[in-house]
This record gives structure tokens, sequence and C-alpha cells, in this order.
């Protein structure tokens, strides 16, 4: 069993990213050395008696264990993303506006046998981002600090998928075509309408093809003894605005 | 450049597997054979003088060039599960239900490093899907002809996740959480929700944890010249229940 | 029992407005006289000798039975504007944009102790309207055939609701706040999101207190032998802006 | 002007029945009396001289003004009963299930020249809901305090529409098709899936047409300086199954 791995006790969930030193729950300490010797499944206790679950870290933790940016792409939006663009394990992937991290993980998790670059103009997101990154040792990321406009330049015909969850995201979307190997896809991620109509435009004019705009509503059923009914937690996030280079 | 290679023309899209022989579309005849010297993004031309690119095949292609069943799972469903369970590309998965084999060739694509066993009990759905798998190109599909609850027992805690679609689900559950390692996802699809909550109870049973049961609405925005508005395709496939074996 | 009347037989629904002459349906000929001497419940039946059910005329039936313009307000979204606004029926109300007349039909419906006043610029519509006016034996609509921003300067704080579904919605918003009463509602009519922002903007503009802009999505379930889904018929049909004059 | 009048200053609305003693508002004390002298659309002073806007009361402020029961009706969600059934104002109403009485005061409301009779067996609801009447001077409802499945026998084909928000409802399908005219509504409000399915299919049974169940989702859009987006408050309330007797 290697690093990282997740402890879970009821709804709490801790991120262990090394076996040594110790864990402060709300349940009591944990010596993580002691994860050494364990596997998934086993169980571990605190001083206090309480067991956690040893669990593998999984995508899907990202988003509960990540220190969040306000607005995280959630899980929903980026396996629409994954499965529309018909993602394989070993592309290039270009993640211009960093943010938490959680979109570049995610990416570098699926992808685990290709590459991911991400770009944050802030340097406050990128650390935290950087450390995010550590914690799930995510070894296939190439963090940029700078402007993704700027940057973009440097890099010709190469990348399979370019994501963009940035403000300038319509002056990128030309540079975002440059940047494609042929038949990749360009996805961009908006809260907000008008500018999702304007990126959608921008990539019509800019020769993509195929270009679709929609969102991903996540509707979940509550199974009571009573009854049936559906429920919504968060019913929008954003629009995705996506185009493949043909 | 090797195959398979997608051709398309406008609206029009053909899956080449082998590069020899003709292609009869509804612009003309393509001999095959000229596809050796070509690279994805050049045309190629028909007798007829119109001219086709030519495109990498991708997984988004599979819901489009495939023979279908009635009621295939559809991408953003396929997504929504990659999301969740956080699958990596070198997993083990058992799909129950192969259809058309819609399901089990997305899997396959994103699972490039890993394997896809994928059941179905009805013989003239196996062929068709088998034909699909081969034109597709895919390799780490492995088909059984036969009934997914009476073969379950041959496998032990050795697949990463577990996809239902498939009529006996209520039975099949206790097997699928027997076939998962630890910390693997069981991912049920189901049209109706007396099923979907039949399913659900069960998990619950079995002793699956973090269990929920949602569908996801894409919902696109049309963007004319005289204003945007939203609109739905098809507003309900299928509902997804979802646990993780802790 | 007077006319208007319904007759129904199966999924065919015709509209009688006068007991006399005959009615040439899919079914066979009836001879409307004998109308005369039926009641609601009754059957008459073709010179085929199929039967029809007699009904009462129901503002439900406008949506069915009227000649309609290509985009016709739909029941649902009437019934917001009328719950919302708390539409009592001795009102008087302006209704700009008559189209084929199923708004005003509905409200003159509901409103069967007061007056509804509606305008229309292009003659053919207005005509059309009206032919529906007289099958509904409806006598408190009063149709204008003018520009409505013209002709709103003539009305003065005495309406209790205005509705507009027409081109120049934005000029109208300060001169509809002219004409309301005190305490008095505008509601706006529109497929799409940027003129219902306009809208919107205008009515804060113009003074409207509680505005808000929504839509309803009616969400069908359909019960089957094998289970139940929910389905949807039309998604997107229009926004609704609504402020009341405080 | 005549009680009731609603008083608002910003977000706090107060109910006003009777233009005698004082009120107690956040902003200080209003001397009703005041009241007399004043007309809609007046503002009237606390001692600490914060100013109300006095307005007429509307079916609108039920919702936002009653003392409320648990899970209330929406304005949404009558105003679908009120569009689907062509409710006229001079009606016959059975409501059963008066709970707080939000929804027989909303139908009083729009049903001005006809009459409501809402039945409810818990007392202390009824109570409430005397109360809520009284506050609002409806004149026009017929409060029973008891079992509505008992009380229907009592009644034979009178009503024009039976709205049903009470738990024994499948049980009363067949008496609500004596009490109701030929051509008169029955609309069954119910939160859960199973219960829906349980009166559609009793309703089915008992000979009602057109039967439909549904649910309305009301999205509303948020305009903001960034941009648009949509939102919702509350995904689900309830579905109405409505089905006319033919």
């Amino acid at each position: 069993m290697k690093a990282p791995v997740v402890l879970k006790s009821g709804k709490n969930f801790y991120l262990v990213s090394e076996f040594s030193g110790e864990l402060h729950t709300h349940k009591g300490i944990i010596r993580l050395e002691e994860l050494k010797e364990k596997d998934f499944g086993d169980t571990i206790r605190t001083h206090l008696g309480v067991e956690f679950k040893i669990l593998p870290f999984r995508a899907s933790d990202f988003f509960r264990l990540f220190k969040k940016a306000p607005t995280p792409v959630m899980p929903k939006d980026i396996g629409m993303v994954i499965a529309h663009a018909g993602l394989q394990p070993d592309s290039l992937i270009f993640d211009a506006g960093t943010g938490s991290g959680v979109t570049a993980a995610y990416f570098a998790y699926f992808n685990k046998y290709g590459e991911v670059v991400t770009v944050e103009k802030r340097p406050e997101f990128a650390k935290v981002a950087r450390e995010n990154f550590r914690m799930a040792g995510l070894k296939n990321i190439h963090q940029i600090v700078g402007d993704a406009v700027s940057i973009a330049d440097c890099f010709k015909k190469e990348f399979d998928l370019v994501f963009l969850d940035m403000k300038n995201d319509v002056e990128m979307v030309p540079k975002a075509h440059s940047m494609l190997r042929q038949a990749g896809f360009l996805a961009i991620y908006n809260p907000y309408i008008e500018q999702t109509r304007a990126v959608y435009e921008k990539m019509l004019d800019a020769g993509f093809k195929d270009v679709e705009a929609f969102e991903a509503i996540k509707v979940n059923l509550e199974f009571k003894r009573v009854g049936t009914r559906p429920f919504v937690n968060i019913f929008h996030t954003g629009y995705i605005v996506m185009g493949r280079k043909v």
C-alpha cells in the first residue's frame, strides 16, 4: 500500500500523503506509521479507539478533500467533458485557470499515462493547487504560473484537449485552435450565459466544428419510507462549450 | 496513421476499420487503399469528387457509428459514472448487459491500459457488439455470452468497477459486492424509478456505502440571431445508482 | 345547454358555436340542431353512427381548438401569471400582442366578471383572433387593431394587469407603469434570454417592485407496466418577467 | 379602502384585517385607525418614522402572510391546476385537506363569485385555517372539520373542481367522481411518486378521462452585472394528477 490513502469514519474523510507523523482528527490522533503495515480495507484506530477505514485515493475525493477555490468545476461537469471529448489516458491536456487544481487533478488522474499542463495567473491560487497536487501524489501535472494567453504561442499542435476556466477565454479561443492536434477538442467552462455565447461564437469564427453549448443538471432521487421524490442540491453550476478542430 | 479512422463530410460520418476495398457512401465511392498514404486532417475524395475529412476514431463516435440496441446508455451517463467512480485507465471492469456494446466500448477506450469483461445473455446482441468492437479496433474487451448472475461466482475481489444494465440487476447486487476489490464501485443503470429504488435498497442491504441515485439532464443552449434559449433533446434516459465497497 | 359546446370522440375534439347546420367530422356528419335537445354528458351520433360526447367549452380547450399563431403562450405559463398576480375575476386586463387570441381568451374566461382589452398590430392576426373569440362565445374582450405603444397613452391608471407578448415590449414598459392601478401587475412573455434581461432591467428602471424572471417547466410522469419515468414534451416555451406597481 | 390591506416596507409585509388598534412591527408601532383616511399606494408611518406602503391584499400574499402548515401547495402548482381545469370564477370547489388554508384561500379568491367547501380532519389545522380566512376577509369558504371520505357521500354531482391534498386520496377518488358535475375536474397533489402513481391508476379505474400526472418546476433567471444564470429555489414540491369526468 502506497500513499496517498484516504481515512474514512462515517462522514469524515482525511487525505494522508505520507506514512509518518500524527494526524489530528476530530475523533482522536492517528499515528500514521501504523499505515505501513496495513492494507486497503483495513482499519486504523485513533488514541481514543475510534476506527477509520483505509481507502485508496480516487478522483472523486479531489472534490471533497482539496482546499477549494470559490467555484470549482464539479465532477458531473468534468465527466461530461471527458465523455464528449472521448479522452484517452495518454493524452496531452492544457488546462488554463488552475484555480485550486480540482480540474487539473481530475484530468491528471484519468490521463494517467499522459500529461497535464496547467496555467494560473494568480500565485496564491497556484500555491494552493501545488499543495493539493502534492497531497494527491500526482506526478503528471506541470504547473505554470503566468498568463495563458501569452504562454499559448509557445505550444504548437500538440494538445489533445484544451480546457479553459478563466476570464479571458474569448481571447484564448484562436490560440487554443493553434495548440490543438488535428481532431483535438476545446472545452470552455463558464457560469454565465452571455460569456458562454461569446465563446461559442468565437469558436465558430476560429474554425471549430461540432460546437455545442450545454450544462448537465444532476437530479437525485430520494428514497424515503413514505415514498420517492426528486431533489437537486445545486441546479446550475456552469455551461460547457465544446468543439473539435477538424 | 492506423485504422480505425472516421471519414466525415458535413453531417455524414463513416467508420473505416481496414484500409482496403471500397466504401460506398451517399456521396460516391471511396477507394480505401488511398488512406494508407494519408494523415489525420487530410481529405480523401469519392469518385464523384466529394471530399471527406479523415479523423481519428474517438469514444464519442461509438454513440454515432455503432449499430445500436434500442436504448443505449448515453455519453452523458457514462461520463457521470467515470467521474463519480474516479476510474483509472488501468482498471478491471465488469460490464453486464453488453447490448450493442456502446458502454463496454466507452469503458475500454478510457480504460486503455486495463481490461473490460462484458457479459450478454442474448447471442444476437453479443454478435452485434462483437462486430462493433472489431470495427472500433478495441483489443481490451473480453466478451462472454452467458448469464451474468451465474458467471459472477467465478470472479473474486478483482474488479475496480462493476456496471449493470440488465434485467436481473437486483439479484446481481450481492454478487457484484463479492466481485469488487476494496473501494471498488458498483454502478447500475435503469430507466425506471421503481427498479432504481429496488437496486438502491438492495445495495444498502449488501453493504455498499455512499450509495446515491441520480440522473444527468443535458440542457443545451441555442444561440440564434434573435436570442438565446435553452433546449433539451432527450430529457430522461436513465437513473444511475452508484455505491462503493468500503 | 348553450353554445359553445365541445364534441369529443376519442382524441378528436370539435368546437360548436351555433346549434344549426352540419358539422363534417372525420367520422361522419352531425346535424347540429339535435344539440338543442341534449345536455352536457349526453352523446350525439354522426350519420355513420359514431358517438360524440357533449362537453362544456373550457379554457383548456382554447389551446387545442383555436386557430393558432406560431408560438402561443401555453396554459402552464398563463397559470403562472394568474397565480403570481393573484388575478381577481372582475379585473381590467390589457393584453398587447393578441396573436391568435389564446392568451386574451384565457384571461377573458377567468376574468369573467371583468374586461380584457387586447391590441394587435397585424390585421391578419386580429382577424383570426376575432373569429376565435366569436367561436368561444366570449363577450368581454375588446379588440383593438393598432400599435400598443401609441394607444397606451389613452389609458390612465385603470388596469389591474398588463400582459405583453410583443416585439416592442421594452418600449412599452414605462407606458404599462402609467396604465396600471396601484398594486397592479405587469407580466411580459419572451422566448429569449437577452430580451428577457432587457425587459427586466427596464422594469426596474420604470419603478416596478418585486420584479422576478422565471420559466415554468412541465415535467410529466409516465406510468407504464414496466415502471415509472419522467418525460417532457416541450422543455422551454418562454420566460415570464413579472413586477408590481407599488 | 377596505380591509384586508397589506403594509410593506422593503422585504417586510404585514396583513391588516381591521382598521383599529396597534400593529407592532420590527420598525416601530403603527396606529391602524390612521388607515381609515388613507388610500392604496399611500404610506403610513410608525412611531419611529419608518414608512410602510399600503397595498391591496392579493392571492400571492397568502403564501407569504399565512400561518403555514409544513408543506403548503405553492402558487405555481395552484396556477397549473386553475389553468388546466379552466376554472371559472363562479364554480363550486371541494378542497380536501385544508391544512393551513393556502389552497382554499387561493381558490376562494379566484372563484370570487362561487363557493369553496374545504374539509380538514385535524381540528388544530382547521383552527389555523379559520383564522387565516378571517384575516384575508374571505367570505366564500365553507369549512368542515371532519373526514372527507365520509362526508363525500352527502354531496351529489355538484362540484366543478375537486382538489385533494390528503392522506387517503386513493380512497377518495371514486367519491370525487360522484361529486363532480359532468366535465368537472379532479386534481390531486402529492409529493411522492408511488402515491402519485396510485392515484393515477385509481383515477383511470374510476372512469376519469384525459388523466395526466405532472409537476411544474420554476426556474428563475438571475441577472447580475457579470452575467445571467438560471437558479432554482425549490426544485420539487409535488406532483399533480388531473383528470376530467366525461
